[in-house]
């Protein structure tokens, strides 16, 4: 008989959260592996890590990828960070050894599932998830289920157009969502500004500095944060024309600077989103350390 | 026992269209009624047109109205076009002796749903729908059900914002999706571009007579749908790369100018949405004698 146990995987560009979750979405045991691009290696050294969970007695496997993913074929179709294309990550697994089934999803999609289930208890009906990082990703839960389009891409949040002749996102668009908000951006931005104005950017510049910066009352931090969520607030006030969610829920590490991008942001929503959406909707924070992506991976297997 | 036949009304500005519908969304009989604001003289005038098709009968009463709704309460919170505010329309309809149940949506969100279930016969699993015309309205069939939101307002998808900085909408934001591509708009634009031009502009401006000037190659007409277009390709391509579909289709008197303004749309979804999503959609144009909303509000009673 299978136990009520799932293997979470959430493979990210720089680390792999491997996770034991148990029957209610909790974490029973956790570890962290860096990531290693060679699809084999890398799948090596999950193997090792989780090994001591006795893993033949699991119920099955769900990761989650930062990229585009096919979920039925268990493929990653393209993932930028881990310089993947068509890696049958699902076959791989299972020739592993990994527990059957294997279900492969988008991380993102997966962060919203894991937070759906996990500390929102289903007390949602209709929730969207960005997850702010390197890049931001987003999931939906929408009529209590998670919802992932035709092709297995939707909830693609972070290349929503907020601005057309914006900066230039990773994507090949300009001003995209992504391209104010994603860590890479901020820094880069941050780097540009510092040169305009003569001043030297420090070498170690990262989304926590100018995090740091701003709350000390740098006004070039100061003003970047603004600019994000002026462009975050763009992002969602379409987000509810278009979904009229209950929840929306911003995580990942970059949202612990909500204090600084929220007022802007929530100044955008108040002018440009229906009244009536509006008042239904409610914008929660979750900090990154909640494992929401290793844990709804898990929670993907029935 | 009840018939196979609804009955379903299409709430407009200007006009009512009444539609008596059979069994697998087949209109059996049609009738246009003109639109006076207050609601009980409508309804006397909807119950007189009505009257012919032996009501008693009929398995219930789908309506769309255009406007924000609340499809739980069976009530219009708001719909500027008919000037109406929390009018309890499901109960006004069932007093008046209009056959039971009484199911109450935004028209947009109807003809999607009559798209759904008539001319596309179900082939989607995924399909959005604008409705082009003196607005731009929105309908979203996921995973083959309707999806509705939270407070019955999901899909308002003309409030799109596709430029922060761009032309003031009816909603009071800048730059709406709506703003470039509405009737009321586009005329607008017109006027003031002809203005600027030194040139008179004529007092009957249409959407359809500014289709026939473009059509005649005026260079100011020619720039006005290809505006439209461009806003048309933002907006669809962070669809897109949002929801996934595998259908998009547009409808309306003003969809009717495609060809003038799709090129331009098709532009910016080539650069704007992701590989994948892109490849997946089909983009279709029905013409607005497809009754999409009509229909799709019968289609609403079970």
């Amino acid at each position: 008989m299978k136990s009520g146990y799932r293997l979470g995987i959430d493979l990210g560009g720089t680390l792999v959260k491997l996770a034991l979750v148990g029957p209610a979405g909790r974490v029973v045991s956790l570890k962290e592996v860096e990531t290693v691009l060679n699809p084999r290696d890398l799948i090596s050294r999950l193997k090792r890590a989780a090994e001591p969970w006795r893993l033949k007695g699991l119920r099955g496997t769900g990761v989650g990828v930062a990229g585009d993913v096919d979920p039925v074929k268990g493929a990653v179709r393209f993932a930028p960070n881990l310089k993947w294309k068509n890696v049958p990550i699902r076959s791989l697994l299972r020739k592993a050894g990994f527990p059957a089934p294997v279900h492969v999803e988008n991380d993102a999609t997966a962060a919203a599932w894991g937070a759906y289930h996990g500390e929102l208890k289903k007390r949602t009906e209709n929730l969207i998830v960005l997850t702010l990082g390197t890049g931001v990703g987003g999931g939906l839960v929408l009529d209590r289920r998670l919802y992932r389009g035709s092709t297995g891409t939707a909830g693609e949040l972070g290349h929503i157009t907020v601005d057309p002749g914006g900066p230039l996102c990773g994507c090949g668009n300009r001003g995209c969502l992504e391209a104010y908000l994603g860590g890479i951006h901020l820094v880069r931005w941050a780097k540009a500004e510092m040169l305009r104005r003569k001043r030297k950017a420090p070498a170690d510049l990262t989304p926590f500095s100018l995090f740091q910066a701003a709350r000390r009352g740098d006004p070039a931090a100061r003003a970047l944060w603004n600019r994000a969520g002026w462009a975050l607030g763009i992002g969602l006030a379409s987000l509810i024309n278009i979904f009229n969610p209950d929840t929306i829920l911003l995580t990942g590490g970059v949202a612990g600077a909500h204090p600084l991008f929220l007022p802007a942001a929530r100044r955008e929503i108040a002018k440009r989103a229906f009244l009536t959406p509006r008042r239904a909707v409610f914008l929660r924070v979750f900090p990154q350390s909640k494992n929401l992506g290793v844990i709804g991976a898990a929670l993907l297997i029935p």
